[in-house]
């Protein structure tokens, strides 16, 4: 197993750091266009494999996509924050140039390349790789309901002091703060819906200050997170390195599902070693699939901002 | 175990989520004295705990000592870089002054604490700590030899195109470019001594890109690096948790070994339950016991800048 | 943290191997009586110390218990298997002396130590060592619940077709084929209950499958099971080392809790560093409600069989 | 990833079961012409799945060879020990016999496989696995030299009174008590020399203690061991499946190399993606070479009893 990432900044060198301490791969490549920065990052986490005991090697290169070649999975992290004066759609114009150029590099050095995108708005970006590649699209991941849903489960433990393993949850919807829809309905402790242990109005409080995470985060931190997205991603690329069939909620190209047609937003998807093996229509109750149709139309409306 | 890490800059999170990550502590307290810095670190790694699947808690704030109250094992990270017009010694004695009053806060929450300095020049801070502490010898340990001898065996492995787990080397002396000693003549690869592989010339290209392993990154990166530090931390603190002896190029108080007096050096010690238990005096050969002792000479140089 | 276990058989001997794979502890000592057995087995688990990345150390005894002293927890799988000829009450009379002896002489060396049972009948052996040693009920732990709801997790996977990790269960009541209590109503993949993948037809198939899961091992090897046992063991007494404060069904002594009093049998607790640190009730609908009061029936029969 | 193992025996399970919680690999099949017995073991192991955290699917077969279909690795535990009356070379003509037939069933399945050899006496079925396969030399294994060296790693960290973790040394030679030559002149404790620390005498103890290291268990335990057999073949898989290029003694078929031809014997090999990428030869001394000399003839001895 061959991994690229692209975008050695905190979240890609983060999402190779987990990559290599999760030691299933053989090689990771970080890559950045800012000269020696992805070299930088990787000689870094390099240092620590005596310490924190993993094989897989980590190798940096500043813009040289024959690095990657027989990747099986790339991870695009690239893309630029919105800048003061700059309108939403300039930024997406911009991030779209980017990730469409990105992965057609990629894909030149690795025809069977499973692309997992994590670049901003996310699913826009994932619908924009779709039409741009024409990729079967069990081959486009995008990360954001897994992380999402990570954040989920750490409002709930913080809710019902527990600790995170104990709790599961699952974010479906749009990867922003308006279009996360947290199942808190079917949310667990150790298989008992969390419910039995929380007020509705306490549960409320979780999935409001679920949707608000990363704002949370950038307000504390003075920038976004990078950890958990790096967690997140690590999880998806090992599904597929492992063939686990393991359920992540996932932006994936919809096509009827949930009545939903011609937008990536996030559901419930099955990884495998072919990336998006099953869609998972899960039941959702009518103000969960109101929630998510909203969501979606939130979706396509950033959609509508690419040309 | 409990352990605090002072200062959530990126070298004490990476303590941090490296401690969380090896899941043998039940608590990790990260403090800072910049507004909500800490919180939004240990929020952000706690989010990758249903990800990463470690059960330690991480914990983050704003300079409440209270919160570390009871830790085993402190991490010092806490200090300033040189800025433009800065002296050596003013920067010294700024240094100094916040370690001595993070060590004293510290020490008052956990009077049974072992401290680890990580804070810059590390070996006069650490032996600053002794003298302003008061604390047993053992109970306090300068971090930088474990974190020199991983680069050692990065370049060693580099150079022998060999994986960093089947080398072995240590790096003794003073924690600064010109003080570092890579013990060269009896590094391994599988037990086997280098010189069997690489020339003496290759050796010594090893030896110089070692000691110039934090610059090398700064240049890179445009900042210290922070991965490595946080995993060599992380291994010292789970040596004394797991009481397992083992032996790790660290700063220690000398009173006589290897013929050096009232010095933090880096020299080979057994960690364990109480800190360091053992100072472990190897027979250096000729040139290594000079480089050595021009290496005490340095840090004791630095020292004399401490007021 | 110290950890013994008595009894080198299979089962212990995994419990051993787990703990020291999670490497949290730093000393597991192995008691057994027969001459060499746990000298054995330790030697050999050290030997993979290298190969599997641990630095527990793991120490064999016969029969000194010297070598205990300190322990912060015990693990006692010592008994003996039913006898050609042998009535049940035999059996129970010759195990109950075992255990009462076992954890007498574990005490003495090890006052404050929290104490697993694993010997069978498990909820009876739990009951016993309460009446015998007359130790806080928080300190005993009967191991069933957290084995028998691996296999509801198994058994539940395999139906799904889904990974293990992705489903989440618990088995409640009395560690023997028909106590057992799988709560498949409230059973998940990924926080969706598992009613919306599987017929109630196929979920009764799980549960029957699961209540028989030892005796399916036991049919297949020719020998109770141990891997699975030994690896439950290790999760509570790392939730003990870690004060994780983690639900596991567990044979806790029952006060009114669930409506009933005075006997142990499998119940969700909060696993911390004082042992059961809590009894969770969760809320059963009726058949569930009637299935555990047959249950507790059925271990008030076996606890009777004592003297 | 997909590896099958050929044995559900304690070695064969061991090996099974390390593989998985290293959790690299997609799949391991467990073949065993025992009614039954492979399966149990699967099942058994699968039930960990939950508690130790692995993704890797186990699954047992009574000898239907097209569940290994498109294995990458092999790994054969096949064979029966020495019954009364038997000799030898009745012995080896059985177990010839069945590692060729498994070899062969292997092979069909999968062409491209790698194959492990780990059945008895080992070099010598490693040598006639060459023989009767006719696979590139690089795809077939014996398993040996890296369980001897873990056993050596015990032995001189029990004599240092240092933890395992920080001892590294080799084992060359047969894998037999005459054949096994320990290296302890290149040991190393963190990089020193062993010598330094430990008399000539007693290095000579552990030298011999290592060679009766299986004996030694055999003794204790009233059978051979298998802890330390598994988690040496899981460390030659792991090396295979992340194309690790790690150093290992193993069996590997000799041209020329250390002097020595048309057998296979103990030697240091690299191991990657195929398999044995080199072999790599180490400077000896004169009284290492003797040894190494003399344990080949034994090895060429045993060979002999193929016909």
């Amino acid at each position: 197993m061959k991994v690229t990432v692209v975008g050695a900044g905190a979240v890609g060198a983060s999402c190779a750091e987990y990559i290599a301490m999760k030691d299933f791969a053989s090689e990771v490549v970080i890559l950045d266009i800012k000269e020696g920065f992805a070299e930088g990052k990787a000689m870094d986490l390099m240092q620590t494999a005596s310490l924190n005991g993993f094989d897989t090697t980590i190798v940096g290169t500043t813009g040289d996509y024959s690095k990657t070649v027989g990747s099986d999975v790339a991870v695009i992290t690239s893309g630029i924050p919105r800048k003061p004066g700059m309108t939403r759609e300039e930024l997406i114009g911009i991030n779209a140039g980017i990730v469409k150029m990105v992965s057609e590099n990629l894909i030149a050095q690795s025809p069977e390349i499973i692309i997992i995108v994590v670049s901003n708005p996310m699913d826009t970006m994932t619908y924009l790789t779709h039409k741009s590649t024409g990729l079967p699209k069990n081959r486009i991941i995008g990360m954001g309901g897994a992380l999402d849903s990570a954040r989920f489960k750490y409002r709930l433990a913080e809710a019902l002091e527990a600790p995170i393993s104990d709790v599961d949850g699952m974010v479906i919807g749009g990867h922003s703060d308006k279009g996360m829809v947290p199942l808190t309905r079917m949310a667990t402790r150790n298989s008992v819906r969390v419910s039995e242990f929380l007020s509705e109005e306490h549960l409320g409080q979780v999935a409001a200050d679920t949707k608000v995470g990363g704002a949370t985060l950038t307000g504390l931190l003075g920038t976004s997170a990078w950890y958990a997205p790096g967690a997140a991603v690590s999880e998806l690329v090992k599904a597929i390195a492992l063939d686990s069939k393991k359920i992540f909620p996932c932006s994936a190209l919809l096509e009827g599902e949930y009545g939903l047609n011609d937008l990536c937003i996030g559901v419930p998807v099955v990884l495998g070693k072919n990336g998006i093996e099953k869609i998972v229509e899960i039941e959702l109750d009518g103000a969960e699939k109101a929630k998510l149709i909203e969501s979606a139309e939130g979706v396509k409306k950033t959609n509508s901002l690419l040309n």
